[in-house]
């Protein structure tokens, strides 16, 4: 089976092809170098869905994964959420976006926070399977490692002294909700094709 | 289990009722007699999962379905589409709409047609399976029948000399684009939790 990930970031992309096995992974900017669509969506499942459907107009039918995943902070009503990545002004700037985020969180107290994904796959016959994955954890004020991106450096998961920024890209995948949300979806796309 | 069907709507109950067999199936209107949510989405996947996620925040968790459906005219660039409901100016008139409908058809040779439904189950635990039906047929300009709803009259499927209106309610959910994509979810229901 081939899939196209309506995604451009290779870390993605890795991460996609370790876990959905037996399967080969194509990215969308094989069929457009330049596939950016507009997120207007208010929930994760809905920009995933926007993304999944503008690349499958693209790949005259072939099977469709997307995700969309973001920082959800009780303390500060589940912002960023949504606009995890352009929490600083420019999508995609995470030094912009952590700063954001530290001077968001100045006096609060409860810095509990966990990240959630949501992943897509739309299937050639347009059915579609949804798996969501969450990791909690806590935020702190300092950054420390240089893996992983976007809020790893800040975010200490439950159960690990270090941040995700900290750990191997093995050993984020393994607890990571975007990890998780793969291995669930991979999970309900092999029950599906049974 | 007991899942909620983010619809008011009596005619559309019924039928999830006849499809999910032991599975009890809740109205939202038991939640919110005034469920309505705004349908900005641009594909039929994105309103019936913004009613999906609309429903679940008034349903504490409970497995909610939605579906959002509509006419395809490739003839007419593929409207009335998503806009299908409130075609005619005012949402669910479906005289207004059957008579703009049959406007825009005027001097169209090419009256072939079709009905899409895409049907959301989301479940307890924020995963979700989605199935879409397709039913394909001929538009014509009379309307014949006082079954069913919407475009039934002026619609005359594959197969059949009759009007989607002309049949019974079960004759019609043994070929319409909901009966089917209802029957491909409880299918895939089922086999999600094997």
């Amino acid at each position: 089976m081939r899939i196209v990930f309506a995604t451009g970031n290779e870390h993605k992309l890795r991460e996609a092809r370790e876990i959905f096995t037996g399967v080969e992974i194509l990215s969308i900017l094989e069929f457009d170098k330049a596939f950016d669509p507009d997120e207007y969506g208010k929930s994760f499942l809905e920009n995933a869905v926007i993304k999944a459907e503008a690349a499958r107009a693209l790949t005259g039918g072939l099977p469709v994964l997307s995700d969309d995943s973001g920082l959800i902070v009780p303390a500060l009503n589940g912002a960023p959420g949504i606009h995890s990545a352009r929490w600083g002004g420019l999508n995609g700037d995470h030094v912009r976006n952590r700063a954001k985020l530290r001077n968001d969180l100045r006096g609060v107290v409860d810095r509990r926070a966990h990240f959630l994904c949501t992943a897509v796959l739309l299937t050639a016959d347009a059915d579609a399977l949804v798996a969501t994955g969450r990791v909690d954890g806590l935020l702190i004020d300092e950054e420390r490692g240089a893996g992983g991106f976007g809020y790893d450096p800040m975010f200490v998961p439950d159960g690990d002294p270090r941040t995700l920024a900290e750990m191997t890209p093995d050993e984020k995948n393994a607890l990571s909700h975007r990890g998780r949300a793969f291995r669930r979806l991979a999970a309900m796309t092999a029950r599906h094709f049974l």
